[in-house]
């Protein structure tokens, strides 16, 4: 498989490394782009000595990039590991569609283009005969959109409850367990890395939100964005409600609730022991089935490597049905 | 997708339910045998009436079983239901070859074939050109081998620990929570029709321990038998141990291991709120993987429906990969 890279971020470079090392499908490199930077070479690039140049220079390759460069180049897959835009998800969307045009399939882990314009991609990639996947933009390397499509795929899948976002799940873990207040935790979060200096996307649940969107999209081939969810964040939550909870032996937890009708996130009590009683920065997500009853899936939502193993496994999807292993 | 369905116990007949309404993948039985009868027809049989004539007279069809039947009808996957069977695995075994020869995939949930003669298998399968899927042998409904070979095929797999023996799962809960002896427990979950009337499969750990083979001959492309397993079981394990442990925390769990030096199943230590802390009959698996760290998948075990649901998902796969969906 030929592959072109955009996006070199923490997620790409995690991509760069997984294959660069005995990866477990054979890909070859022949473009790889950061926000302002190219490297193309049609015989295949190296992953390691992009990653030194990347650490030495600041930037990926030697010429300018413009998504133009994606017209010049041959390649099968294109692995789409910019950063989540929301409102018209460019300039991932541009990517997405120059791919479709030169009738390559595409991987991604941008939440941007498969929640805003998911319809819209999806009749795209039809009408060019290609695949999208998108397991790395819901969960990180827990599989949860490979779980519905591939390892359900003889049962109904009513609907889905999870947490898909591992700073609220941190946040509100911390907060039960020391009696901390949100401030004080937010704060901690930032110094350990696992919250953004401008946390607002994980602690409003707006990054739940964008992953229930695609699972619902995904589940109901429907074409939901943003705008479909109720949306509540964890920020007016307080120790004294977290301990009240405790008390009658639950843990409160940002809960994202995909049905056919419905997509909502929000705050929820849930049972102590339950499946969705899961700490720290783990993410978890229950499917409700017509036969097998209630599939639970529990991982590592984020994380720039558990993210590429994501990317890693729907290319080798990819491989797989285009021509068998 | 022509079927043909050898078995007729409750999970075939769970699969003849599970194909008889709005199926998710286009499947045609054409031949559906228990252990003494068959029904055969080229165009398609209707699984509704079989599930009927089984249930008036005890029988699936109007002729007399032979497996020589199976080289009379043309079929693109065998259903292999029947019961497992160890040593040499027979007549699952069998029923395999001849699927093989005539160039048919096989689904299979006898865990037979594939924990005592898993390497012959395999041979026989790559020579024909054909797939062999054994979700439905490991963990019922609970995507196992899905998960290592598609979710995480972009991954490397270290080892898995897992509860696989729903039964087991039950006694050791209902010994800890109620403080009863296993003999007690033993009892109530015959009588709920848990546990069969010879538990020893369960008990003894040797359901779990063909669980484990099969897992580590997917993981590691191996051989491995019943024979290279260390096997204890639960029935010496007193309501007193199990309070001991949870007083430092701890529940009770008969644990498989797989890793590729080692298969072991055996009482084990588990820290309460772990991944493995699951009650009931449920089952869990935790894999051990080299970017996406632990993942975990949990769901039910067992069941009629449960696992033939594992058994459409594998021929929805085969479906895919022999021609896209």
């Amino acid at each position: 498989m030929k592959a072109a890279l955009v996006g070199f971020g923490a997620v790409g470079q995690g991509f760069a490394e997984a294959i660069s090392e005995d990866p477990p499908v054979d890909v070859s490199l022949v473009l790889a782009a950061d926000s302002g930077t190219a490297a193309v070479d049609a015989e295949g690039l190296d992953p390691v000595q992009l990653l030194e140049t990347k650490e030495k220079t600041g930037d990926v390759g030697g010429r300018e990039w413009t998504p133009d460069i994606l017209d010049e180049v041959e390649y099968d897959v294109l692995v789409e590991a910019s950063p989540t835009t929301l409102d018209d998800a460019e300039p991932a969307f541009t990517h997405f569609t120059k791919a479709f045009d030169s009738g390559a399939h595409v991987v991604t882990c941008n939440k941007g283009p498969v929640s805003m314009r998911y319809g819209e991609v999806m009749e795209l990639a039809r009408e060019a005969g290609v695949k999208v996947r998108v397991e790395g933009a819901v969960g990180g390397a827990m599989p949860v959109v490979n779980t519905v499509e591939e390892s359900l795929a003889g049962d109904t899948v009513h609907g889905a409850r999870g947490i898909l976002n591992g700073t609220c799940n941190f946040i509100l873990t911390r907060m039960l367990e020391e009696g901390l207040t949100y401030e004080h935790v937010l704060k901690e979060a930032q110094d350990m890395g696992i919250a953004e200096s401008d946390p607002t996307f994980d602690v409003e649940g707006i990054d739940t939100a964008l992953k229930c969107v695609i699972l619902s999209n995904v589940l109901f081939d429907g074409d939901r964005t943003l705008d479909d969810v109720d949306v509540e964040g964890i920020t007016e939550l307080t120790p004294d409600a977290l301990r009240l909870a405790r008390d009658s032996g639950h843990v409160v937890k940002l809960v994202g609730e995909v049905s056919e009708d419905e997509l909502t996130v929000a705050p929820r009590l849930v049972p102590e022991g339950e499946a969705l009683d899961v700490g720290g920065t783990l993410n978890v997500v229950s499917f409700d089935c017509e036969l097998a009853g209630e599939v639970t899936v529990v991982g590592r939502g984020a994380g720039s490597l558990e993210t590429a193993s994501a990317l890693v496994s729907d290319v080798a999807a990819i491989a797989r049905e285009s021509g068998g292993r």
